[in-house]
């Protein structure tokens, strides 16, 4: 019985709402859970160690990376970003489904250390919706809305190297569609020989014992 | 816009419910219609022309054969049995998803001859649960149930050749699963690439725009 569990990468451009569509699925999956990054930057008012992110010293940092204890990273603003190995592997033998939540340039890093891992890339149904929820955040000013947009750009020339591509045009509807890609890869003939085997064995045994 | 429909193949060993699957996943999705199969038998009472069957004469089988008008065929039992062509790719181009209930052998026929097509197994939980529903039924006589489950063994040794495998231990579970494979089928990049395409045109557009 194959019981460990799946990796499954969630990334998209900022604003198209992958962060609600991962929550969701998280809480409405008791057995899956969402990975905690880890970084160097210091905790933002209201941010729990272990809940929004793991935070240790750059030298902690280094020193996993040079152990090989990160599954990926990336430099931002002058701090570190990235996917603790080990926790992630020990959810995975506990049987658990772990989402990373990363952007494309982690993601494709992750696919080439593990090949199994699931790649969802979430998009917008066009450009322009994009936009418009970039610009109607409020929160941004011109030039900031402009870099996010040019940057989602090139971020969706990438969704090429994911293996599905889930549309956040109505939200439910995009929930059960990254539902629906997990589970197919739960029922995908990867996963199901085992229970091929099994099932021969089986008719074997039977077939032996009618003879 | 990617509007061709889909062609869906389910095959799975007697008494495995795929029938069930498959009629109430077409009863639920309007989109999606079964495939008719064509026979050179005569019909039994309560069978409908274009409904069970098409019923056609064996000149006009073979007609249809020589001129590649038959997506898969077989004989039983001294009659013909087949998909007829033009009837699967008028549905799909009309946007439809068209599901195939066939047989193993002709199931690895329409793989051959359209890649693009979803392969979808139906599998008892266990070969003793399927010697009990086959048993169950009390319809057919010991040397059917066990000649039947003989085929079965060699069905499910093909399974191996499908794209999914979904397990029909619970009835409502199952057709959630054969729901999601398709779906995911949507979602796949291959199914997606359009979408990228013209986000990425959309892009530019805006750019230059904004340039």
């Amino acid at each position: 019985m194959n019981k460990k569990g799946r990796l499954i990468v969630c990334s998209g451009p900022s604003g198209v709402g992958k962060g609600t569509i991962v929550r969701r699925y998280v809480e409405e999956h008791p057995g899956v859970e969402l990975s905690v990054s880890a970084t160097t930057r210091g905790p933002r008012p209201g941010e729990e160690e272990g809940v929004h992110y793991y935070f240790i010293s750059r030298e902690q940092f280094e020193e996993k990376i040079a152990g090989d204890g990160m599954l990926e990273y990336a430099s931002f603003a002058g701090n570190y970003y990235g996917t603790p190995r080990d926790k992630v592997e020990q959810a995975l033998s506990r049987g658990r489904d772990v989402i990373l939540e990363i952007e494309v340039q982690g993601a494709m890093k992750v696919k080439a250390r593990c090949p199994e891992a699931l790649l969802v890339f979430i998009m917008p149904p066009s450009f322009e919706v994009l936009r418009r929820r970039l610009s109607g955040r409020g929160t941004e000013d011109a030039a900031t809305v402009a870099r996010r947009l040019s940057a989602a750009a090139g971020e969706m020339e990438k969704a090429r190297g994911y293996d599905y591509i889930v549309v956040n045009d109505d939200l439910e509807e995009a929930l059960a569609d990254f539902g629906a890609v997990i589970t197919a890869a739960k029922c995908s003939i990867h996963d199901m020989k085992y229970l091929i085997d099994e099932v021969q064995k089986d008719a074997q045994t039977c077939n032996d014992a009618n003879s």
